[in-house]
């Protein structure tokens, strides 16, 4: 029998970007006796989440809540608004937008794929500007959506959505506006209805500090009408009878009941806190964990501070050192996990997380242990990060103390 | 602020056929703090559980294990095996035979429904001869799946699978056997091997005791290589990635982790008690509940004593009862969940879940519920069920007992 | 490695009286993460604790929660008041009643036991006027403390606190009247101030529906000021000091933490409810279970119908009969726990609690496994207990209902 | 309703010197459904941890576990050895040392306390010699008993035992020896047999890794022997009853199960881990604290180097800094919990705990926390702490690797 718990000593330290460190307060909520979903309590359980729900993505619009997982929300995005062979636009800003184009192919999209010119095409955002002339150039409105991500999960960097948003609108365009926010939402800003978005999409292990295994699709009022013409097969994910049976609480397949309870719990502990104070607290730590990168003398993946994520940072490794050995030091030794470098950029960079249930101690932890690990790996640092870090967090208070002395 | 566990006094009784009650360990495995499904931890209890799986389902093939609900299962199975327009031949036991050709229809299948001959279609198994029979007259090999519900958990009524995999091979047709086992694994006796199954679908929150959230399906070779050439667009439900990735313990997309720690825990359990000791105790509570209805004068919702379920018991009520309004009252008196007539039974039938983790007293208190209900409800009973399951559960002694006083 | 949830299948149904079944909410709020005791956040846990528990005694006096089982605190309320020597006048009801005065006498008091004239003097409560008569025949006041148990937990037999309030009354004695309401508090109406108690004493694992760890003196005026004078040897029970640094929500030695969460969240379920609800519940749960006692033919401990307890209810066997070995069938059999019977009515009887987290068919399961082992271990019994205590809950309203359907 | 959780965001950093940091395996087995305290599933639990903590004392003889704080077990290892106005020889180290003498004291003892020789007597261990000459001036064996604290949690300095034995048998003297090892189990090396002590004295929130609420004697012969003719009134604390009933698993009052429960987890961690291993990793925890102690240019409360505790270290502040003002800073910025200074050297230095659930990174980000709170409440520091930590933890590799990356 393996032990589910095998805990060497002390706390694991993880510092992904995503699944993030899921709170006590979450993990009991989830651990409460399951219901019947077809009875009073849940219709109480269901509603609730569906309202709180739409306050996280600052919509009054419908959010559809998937028992799956946020590869299975870019599906459900596509194939309720989608015909077999529509074309869609996408943008490659790393990792992830590369599997949405993938994913989209593999259902039979005629997929276009947008990049930063030039090379690096990864350290980049969402340029709007070529979207809009790209859109210009189709007259004949043969392109059905545009595809974006908002946090690059793989290299650290945002894109604007609003200005995507009035790129297609200065195009005179019709085509969507699909947006994966799958590890941008409850960490950095996202705006659902003022920002113009047609579906976003979006997961549980992120900013809402669950564990993985909801996701979410958010569809304005003009998905919905695509999705009334949408050709592509579709039946567990169509939005079409869910919305109708959300009304009521219920969903018409069964919902995963214990991560419904642990959503209501992050909810509950995000809408208290503040959506300005959550936002504000993974700006902070963004700039503390990079104010290190910068004192080790490491290159930031994103090269366009504008763009910095607030969720993770990736770490560019010198010429010849293996970031995943890097890594497997600090696991080992420090008992912390960092993200590895994904696709075209395993082995050359590491994540660290900084989203979700943090605090500045956490964050100093794992800068500590990548300090130590970086050193251990003989990689040379030209000054130390963790001093670099604690200067930023002792000099930028917190807008919300964290706790009360009485 | 809802309260997510609103508490009356003392437990709730959840006899409904899925989700069942989910037992404190798994409940408390399944809080264990997330971790890295990219990290080493994570492929050991990747292997784990997936080598667990197969032993359930009886099966040394692959198994695949979704983040999603037993739906999601179903439409991986037409999607990884079919292509659009192919022609599925379905056999129609109940509701939830019914929902599965819906969702074949909204797939863009062409299904064709079998269905007992005569009135109450609902109340018996499959008959295999009507496979057999349809599946010799289709000479050009059109049909290119059979699909059938192992439990039908909407009336209480198994059918024979060995019997259906005999009807195709005597008709020497190719047609892949597609099983839906959601509320029958691990309640009832299921042999993926064995039977000659082609794709077998399950769901965690029947027999396995977890929560809704993850779903199955089990291949076959014969299924594997039809997916090879299978068209309808598949992505997230696609079995090659997950088979290669599962080789290593992990998954292509995000595998929901705590759940995947609660099928470790549960899969420890059932494997501890012996598949043999699991389904002989489903026996032993199905004839229990079973002279409770007899005892009351109800008529069983299965018609055929051959084919009645060890999972759920479909009590049918008397001419102008409607059988919510009896299970409002058990619900609201006595804080018992019971499963509603679904469908064309609406209000004609309500269903006690004995699955999972149960034992006599947690069904004599059901019982006893029903009883009152029934009465306080104004149904006539011709005797006392609670005395009649009280004889049985007393004069059967289980094959192991419970407990051992030192 | 012992498995420490050895879990044969199905909830085991605890039926003893105390330790009581614990409410989820509870186990989960008592896993909360352990916090620093002389923190801030301690602080708030503390007050809001300490004045929650007053109200559960219906006082506006000091209580003092112990780190202690309820033999501790029979303890602490003795050697707070009493010196070397002293004479205190017992009741004798029961085991418990006798166990408190061999503590009293190992304590170095000397004691004297009142008891109910003739045979079975443990089937009666206490008999006040005995009580007066002995104290007016005390002339010069030697008797310091007069001890009643309010709740007997071995036999299930209640005592009328007031009545023996007005009995020292009108007896003119100024001794101290000491209640032990372990059993007792939270379940049966217990009112400390209107009773005029000096020092109540109870324990968590009864009405309060905790984990054993934790036990209470609630205190008079009049037990505080005899505390300044008493001189039998006190530290770790001493009231002083606690009672002092109490003010500011702090112990001066070690609280256990964990069991003060699971504290506050029992005093949140209770006083959402109302003591009033509370105490009506566990007599409605009585009356169901003596219903099936007496239906069954077998005699109750209790012999005076005006003093059934709330909490438990004894239930002789016939001559002949080993009760323990009927226990162990019901144990083995049905995996439901009862009471053995205790010190000289060991053998003699069983005692089933019905109190804490009960409802209507956690009392129907215990009743039938009683009556499925009474028989099995070859019990003749007059009629079916089931039966009856069904026709008592399902005739009886309960003053709440357990739930709403909508 | 006051939230029970009260979760700023990130984890609370716990680093006082206990209660410590409790891991969630043990959490999760704390809050599994209490039992019958009578039943056999109980005596299983019982014989378990009353065999596993005697490998945690490394003796053979019995241990009694008290359902209390440690305060409660300082007073049964007196309440049971000694009689009225016997005289025991004490020595101050500290502040606990100093409550436990009040303690005798008001348990009517006559205490005698040595101390070290000269100013600052709160910064040395034990001078075993001075003991040893005391008890050679008392011809007449008037001294019944050698109180010393093991580890002295005010201060984090220890105390040769074993030189305290040799000191007694030097002066063939046949004082008991008795051994305050709270917060020194399980963390320090500790050998109740081989140091030849007759009671030690321990709890539970501290090396367990506990929440606080048991305790525990361990005794030898001699103590046992010894407890036979004490004359100090004892019931609760009697060690004679408990150690009769233990033989079979039970305790004569209610045992609490639920801490229990999570004692067996805690000496299933520490014994596979290994007592070596535990000793070694605490000692590494120390030398990293107090190199960070030493760069920042403050004073360690422990003045001799040969007595360094490895369980906690005590931060001397300079003139004029009240160390109250620093920790406020620390626990309101950075969510890190210290220990304040005791009774003389309140607001002249805390203490940092080290001990238990703890590893390199967890120290890393206290240490963060320190050095920030240190700077932010004006006090000049030399160096950097945080870099000297650093340097020793990436300079010794654990014995254990934290984890295996496959």
């Amino acid at each position: 029998m393996l032990t589910l718990d095998f805990h060497p000593t002390g706390r694991h330290f993880l510092q992904i970007p995503g699944p993030s460190p899921v709170p006590d307060r979450i993990l009991r909520a989830m651990s409460l006796p399951t219901i019947d979903h077809r009875g009073p309590e849940f219709a109480a359980l269901g509603l609730k989440v569906l309202a709180d729900i739409r306050k996280i993505f600052q919509t009054r619009q419908p959010v559809l809540i998937y028992p799956a997982s946020g590869t299975g929300a870019w599906e459900a995005a596509l194939a309720n608004t989608m015909s077999p062979g529509d074309h869609v636009l996408m943008y490659e800003t790393g990792h992830f937008a590369s599997l949405w184009q993938k994913l989209a192919a593999r259902l039979g999209l005629k997929t276009e794929v947008l990049s930063h010119p030039g090379a690096d095409i990864w350290r980049h955002g969402v340029q709007a500007s070529l979207i809009e002339e790209r859109l210009k150039a189709d007259a004949q409105h043969s392109i059905k959506a545009v595809c974006v991500v908002h946090n690059e999960t793989s290299t650290g960097v945002t894109s604007n959505i609003a200005a995507v948003r009035k790129a297609i609108d200065a195009a005179k365009h019709p085509a969507l506006l699909l947006v994966d926010t799958i590890s941008g939402l409850a960490s950095a800003d996202y705006r659902h209805d003022e920002w113009g978005v047609d579906v976003s999409i979006s997961g549980s292990q992120k900013g809402l500090m669950l564990p993985p295994g909801i996701s979410f699709n958010a569809v304005s009022a003009k998905a919905l009408e695509a999705s009334r013409k949408a050709t592509l097969p579709k039946a567990f994910w169509a939005w079409d009878e869910i919305i109708e049976m959300n009304k009521t609480g219920y969903w018409p397949s069964t919902p995963n009941t214990n991560l419904l309870y642990a959503l209501s719990e992050a909810c509950d502990m995000l809408l208290e806190h503040g959506l300005e104070a959550v936002f504000a607290r993974h700006q902070r730590w963004g700039h503390g964990v990079r104010a290190a990168v910068k004192a080790w003398g490491l290159q930031i993946q994103c090269a366009d501070p504008a763009v910095y994520s607030p969720v993770l940072t990736g770490v560019m490794m010198p010429e010849g050192v293996d970031a995943d050995a890097v890594r497997k030091v600090i696991y080992e030794r420090f008992d912390c996990s960092l993200g590895t470098g994904l696709g075209k950029v395993k082995g050359r960079m590491f994540r660290i997380g900084h989203l979700g249930d943090c605090n500045d101690l956490t964050l100093m932890a794992a800068l500590a242990g990548c300090e130590m690990g970086l050193k251990l790996a003989g990689v040379k640092l030209a000054g130390s990060g963790v001093q670099a870090a604690m200067d930023h967090f002792s000099s930028h208070a917190a807008a919300v103390p964290q706790r009360k002395a009485a």
